[in-house]
């Protein structure tokens, strides 16, 4: 027996893809089921092969199995290809493994030429109709099979119009049109200098081989070789008989949604058009019927509808986006696939579907985008009055959720509008961590400079709060406290509207919703507990956000910054007395200042966490940042200092930096300040001891030194932080434990890790700052060339955003690898903003660290994303 | 026959250090080839094992061969040990394999006591020497062997001194010596609850188990510790006779070189004195007279002296340090050592040696330390004048050589000074490109701030110009035009001297003396030629540079920056209005005016190579470096310009960047403007062909793309390279060669060599940066920890002047590898501040570079370098 280059739809399954195609397997596996579905016939991707291998040509035993196919299909459907009569119409696509733009798509009503014209005519009872398919099918069989310029059937239809004075495609006539496909003959056979093909049989096997030519086209090759597409895998072609919804008013049209995508109820969703083809739909120049109108039209139809939608739901264990078509009382699916859905939905859908018994708990997990958990736990705007309103501008969504307020331009301003009872959104050209407080007391932030990870972003998704990041088209003139948006000036107290989900800035006050998180939540949130192999932490520097993130599941703080408590008012004064001491005996008596003070932070914090882990960072940022830099600012500290002016001006030059993120901060603080070191140590220690005391339980602090390089300066630290420790717990008659670890964010931390590893308890990964060095970009200025470079194909995403698993993953493996190998209970996590992406959390995943660390609301995301990692990765 | 644990002087040799020890080996091997050595014998390291393992003690048969030996030393000297009439005293020392310090040094004549000590006396007509030796001894052994405190026997001297109302040591008579024996033996008794032993014997056994016992004191086990030495190797023990420069007129001592220390002449050098001890000598109470004076005094040992000193030179095949004592007309050479010399000596004694056929040209070369030539080349202040004044200040020695001139703290005015023919040093807070021209027309460069490879430091050494940098203690204020330093205010057109051989700055003109190059340097490079397999290039932007490194010894630019050549007053008017254009239009205008400049740049450089390889970089820093920062400077500019000023501030401060070198630049500069590198590329191209059409050469360029980071960057820019070389190649009907390759000097591009290397036909590794990355260190700023680092024992060295072999070293080795594996013709270098220093060359050989580059001045000290590794490797 001959090879079998050719299967009709009822002899192939979904498990075919390779030989198929992905349309064909999938048209193949509804017919297997019994669906409707208008029949047809698969030209093999091997026939594809087979026909390059004959110097593209189609061999006879090919050919021979199309003309069988096509008889099959011919008895099939009663129709007979070629007949005047009853003339069988059929569509040719391609479809290959992978589906690919740029290779030919799709040739409808072949088989049509002046004699089958008239037989359509005649069935539909639409004279119009007929010729305007017809003259359709010229034209597009003329452009892709035999490469007609398509401008030349566009002037001809063009003049057609002005002959008559028409503006409108639709205002031609039946013999208008009969027309034009005259004239559109004549241009195939003046380009082609040949009659155009009146012959079905001829008409399709051209169309067979130009599916497989395209396969070879440039756009097609340069498709595979961008997504590493073998270039030998070859195309299927499907051919498949025509159904028409506008054969009168037993025809009709529709999409519909197995359940509803907006709330993921379990109910039909979807409309219909009686006598009328699927574009007429979209068009939306009728207006299209609720599905449950049909139950009324056609009863029967509708009943056999919802069976085949819950048959299709059932059988693909996931609500379905369907075309249909009704063709004179008769219902055909046209296509299915999983429907795209709300958060909301997805959440609901999933929950349900596991309750109905269809999935597994793990599929029901795997079937909710982390991502998008994120915008179920902030406000949103209300969707009808988003459709109405246009933005005036549009910045980087860095923060999600919905706030609307008045404009203030500094920090001071907005915390006083704000204890004013005001709802405020501050308004920075970019923020620092002087910004704080004000961030803090608004409903969200707008800046005009930096990007996903500047510090307005990280801090704003910190606190939960909306922000809107880098919106560059907004001038923010802070001294003169005005924002200018396309020539209109905002000045302070105007209210705007930000939307945190995505970039968008509007005039006024939208009207939001409240989040609204449902039973499934909480569900499907514990099931992926079950799933994740990764422990989930959180970043917080408060007791407010740590019980918020508490409350989101976190087990743990992963980073709690130190730096962030000395900004507030009433130790900022201590903190910079300490910065501009001359010598050590000064800096220690600011510190002793600061030290009851930090303490009650820690107490706060453990007092939430209990014994939970809690990771506390030591001081991290150089310096200067929390001295003031402007000219009035620095004057009043003089005086309240009692220093002379051109002496603080010194000073604070002194610490000036060029690259501050290259300079003196991190542990290369405490080699030079050992008492900035040993005062917080002593403010760790003795808050986890009276906390420990007071609550009756054992916390264990993780004490974390930043910025380590050498292991010699861990080694340094160590020292000192365990004979600091080692005292107090002596002093204060306790026995508690406490680790001490490790930020590796250093490049040469990395690639020295089972040095460093002798000396750290623990390894928690500072991805920020180690993407910064590894790709020599600055967090704060890269969006000067990030953009450029997305456009340029040079990045596909933001690595401050999602970690850049080839370069920097590398060092995390290279460090995992090497600490692991010196130290086998070294305990590894990672704190950057990675901490908080799922594809990042994949990764961590697989290299095998023990936990992820993120803001408050990126914990259920976070706990998510590690379930299905584990889900993924489960078999490896 | 038992074991032998005691070697006699006479029996061993250099090869047994394991055994006898450094100390022991070396007195063997001088005794071995006929030395007159002191005679004595060793007790060996595996004695000292065994002594461990008896429980800290000697075994009868150590003793028993110790006291042999004595005997077979009595015979040999003709002095019986504890023999009143003609006593043999004896030293004793410790002598480990690896001379270690912390461990027992030295107990000087041991056989001393109240018999014997009148026999000295007798015998050296002198009691004071006899008591004082005496007292000496007690003191010395009660020290180190019974461990009395030190201070109980000076305090009983300074008694005594006072008693007699003495002021010096030297005061005290024989008398008073002899009393102070007897107390000290009081203190002794007092102290051990013993009597200090009076049995010369017994003296020998307890000093030789203190040395024993001092192997493992906790000074010596840290410092094992330390240095990696093993624990369980042990010391031996050398007992050697005593000899006495001071027995009269027939005795003396002295030290001599067996060729001049500062010239290298072959000539014996040194300095004696009659009837002395060697502490006179030292000591430099009596004047010493010259080596050949001896002829003189005592023709005879003068002769065998001299004879000696040869066949001790011929021995250890290089110049000896030797310390020597005549007693009673007989001639003993106590130590012999590879005497220290000066850079021109040690140049000149290496060719001698191998021109007499003492060692090999392998040898010759490796004798010279290759950082000692960079003096060489640069004049030096006059040793006589320099002994006589005291440095105002210390700074760190950036760019050897020796400047004096008169200070000016601007570019500008350095420029206008030198123009009107004054010796300029131009002083500055730190140096930027703007600063280049000044630094250019200065003889030396003043910074109060930066390290080692600060901008100042970098040009200067590239300029070959004196430089110290970093000179904390000169408060330097531009604005007013005053250095102070030490509360002296120096003034524009004051005086000053800078040595940037030792970084110390001197107040007035201190007398230079220029550099002067033997015949033996061209030598000694010719040979070094011959074993190195490193190829070496310069770092060099102008012809001037280029001829200089091509006198040197260069063999190409391995990078020649682009941006220098930007700054010139001609051109950055230009440069200017390229920056601040707002569309690629104004852009491309401003740089077709520098094309021509740019061109002609290349042009000078091509002719002064030849065919020698150029790299040339594209543009490289941020293109904020060129506009002015000075409010007054802008304002000028604005009005040059014909923009408003606020325009001109705005788009000043949207260049602002927070981390400059992690921000827009490099390669990143090519990809937003594209036409920046098509400029550059044109006049790279251009220049070539019309240099090869002159001269009739071929000139091939190498255009290297800085800061890539992923393989797309150069993916991208070498097709625009490409593409611009071949429409110009086309245009001048030319068919030149070009290389387009990467510098590579971001972490991520080293862990992605292989990909990176596709689109590369050379890496330059640009260990600069690359350090900056991969430390998380600014080199502007590093300044602020590095000495603190340093004092903590984290950093050995300054990792921007030698490389960090275990961090940043391993990114190199990783990138060869990929990269090589990727593509086994890629070409590799060098070209960051490393490619001078020895032992990164070193450590470039072992990892397989082509060539290195470094600055003109540097290039001789490479060549030695690349030399020496090639020899040190060349079995590996």
């Amino acid at each position: 027996m001959s090879k079998k280059w050719v299967y009709l739809f009822k002899e192939g399954s979904a498990s075919q893809k390779d030989l198929l195609g992905g349309k064909g397997a999938n048209l193949a596996e509804m017919t297997k089921i019994g669906m409707p579905v208008p029949q047809g016939f698969t030209v093999t991707t091997e026939a594809c092969t087979e026909f390059y291998q004959q110097g593209e040509k189609l061999t006879e035993a090919i050919i021979k199995q199309i003309k069988d196919s096509m008889k099959s299909l011919e008895e099939e459907t009663g129709k007979k290809f070629g007949d005047p009569e009853n003339p069988l119409l059929v569509s040719v696509r391609s479809g290959a493994k992978i589906s690919m733009p740029g290779m030919m798509d799709t040739i409808l009503n072949l088989g049509l030429n002046d004699e089958t014209v008239e037989g359509v005519a005649k069935n539909t009872g639409n004279l119009r109709f007929a010729y305007d398919s017809y003259r359709r099918f010229i034209q597009m069989f003329g452009d892709v099979v035999s490469e007609v310029p398509k401008y030349l059937f566009d002037n001809a239809l063009d003049r057609k119009k002005e002959e008559n004075g028409y503006t409108l495609d639709t205002e031609l006539t039946a013999e208008d049109l009969k027309e034009l496909t005259e004239e559109f003959k004549e241009i195939y056979k003046k380009e082609i200098k040949e009659d155009f093909p009146v012959d079905p049989e001829k008409q399709l096997l051209m169309a067979v081989e130009a599916v497989f030519k395209s396969w070879n086209n440039p756009r097609a090759i340069t498709y595979r070789n961008l997504y590493d597409i073998p270039h030998n895998i070859g195309t299927a072609v499907n051919v498949q008989s025509m159904v028409f919804g506008n054969m009168g008013d037993t025809s009709g049209t529709g999409v519909a949604f197995t359940r509803n995508p907006s709330t993921g109820e379990k109910k039909v969703f979807g409309e219909f058009l009686i006598n009328a083809q699927g574009e007429d739909v979209v068009a939306g120049i009728r207006t299209p019927l609720s599905i449950d109108k049909l139950k009324e039209i056609m009863p029967e139809i509708y009943e056999e509808f919802i069976n085949t939608a819950h048959t299709l739901e059932k059988h693909y264990k996931d609500m379905q986006d369907i075309e249909f078509t009704i063709e004179q009382g008769k219902l055909y699916m046209l296509q299915t696939r999983s429907g795209k859905r709300t958060a909301e939905a997805a959440l609901r859908i999933a929950v349900e579907l596991y309750e109905e018994g269809l999935i597994s708990k793990e599929e029901a997990v795997m079937r909710v985008d982390p991502k998008s958990l994120d915008q179920l736990l902030h406000p949103k705007f209300d969707e009808v009055e988003l459709k109405k309103t246009t933005p005036i501008a549009k910045g980087l969504p860095a923060s999600p959720g919905a706030a609307t307020g008045k404009i203030y331009f500094t920090a001071e301003d907005a915390v006083a509008a704000a204890i004013n009872g005001e709802d405020v959104i501050l308004v920075r050209k970019e923020t620092s961590p002087e910004d704080i407080e004000g961030m803090n007391m608004a409903k969200g932030i707008l800046t005009s400079r930096g990007g996903m990870t500047s510090h307005a972003a990280v801090v704003a998704r910190g606190m939960g709060k909306c922000c809107v990041a880098g919106c560059e088209s907004a001038i923010v003139d802070e001294r003169n406290k005005t924002m200018t948006v396309n020539k209109e000036v905002f000045r302070e107290g105007d209210s705007i509207s930000l939307d945190g989900n995505t970039g968008n800035v509007y005039k006024g006050i939208l009207k939001t919703v409240e989040a609204n998180i449902s039973g499934n939540f909480e569900k499907l949130m514990t099931w992926a507990d079950e799933f994740r192999r990764l422990g989930i932490r959180t970043n917080a520097d408060t007791p407010r956000d740590a019980a918020e993130a508490v409350k989101f599941g976190a087990e743990g703080i992963g980073l709690c910054r130190t730096e962030h408590m000395f900004f507030e008012e009433s130790r900022i004064f201590s903190v910079r007395k300490m910065i501009i001491s001359d010598n050590r005996e000064q800096r220690e008596k600011a510190l002793a200042e600061i030290l009851p003070m930090q303490k009650n932070d820690f107490k706060g914090i453990f007092k939430v966490m209990g014994e939970r882990p809690v990771t506390i960072r030591l001081l991290d940022p150089p310096l200067h940042e929390f001295l003031p830099t402007d000219e009035d600012d620095i004057k009043e500290l003089a005086e309240d200092m009692n220093v002379p002016l051109d002496e603080l001006k010194g000073k604070i030059n002194s610490l000036h930096e060029f690259n501050p993120m290259l300079g003196h901060r991190g542990c290369r603080l405490a080699i030079s300040f050992p008492e900035i070191a040993k005062m917080q140590t002593r403010a760790i220690i003795e808050a986890a001891i009276e906390v420990s005391k007071e609550e009756n339980i054992n916390v264990v602090p993780e004490i974390m030194v930043p910025l380590v390089g050498k292991k010699e300066e861990l080694e340094i630290l160590r020292n000192l932080i365990i004979e600091t420790a080692e005292e107090i717990k002596k002093d204060m008659n306790s026995d508690i434990d406490y680790l001490v670890g490790t930020m590796v964010e250093i490049p040469r931390a990395c690639l020295t890790a089972d040095e460093v590893a002798e000396y750290a308890d623990f390894f928690s990964f500072g991805t920020n700052d180690l993407t910064q060095m590894t790709f020599g970009y600055s967090r704060d200025d890269a969006g000067k060339f990030l953009e450029d470079y997305k456009e340029a194909g040079i990045l596909e995403q933001d690595p401050f955003a999602s970690i850049d698993q080839e370069g920097v993953g590398k060092l995390v493996e290279t460090a995992v690898k090497l600490g692991k190998g010196a130290k086998d209970n070294l305990h590894l996590g990672v704190c950057g903003e990675h901490g908080g992406d799922p594809a990042s959390i994949e990764f961590f995943h697989r290299t095998g660290l023990d936990y992820v660390s993120c803001s408050p609301f990126r914990v259920p995301v976070a706990r998510l994303a590690a379930a299905q990692a584990a889900i993924i990765n489960k078999d490896k």
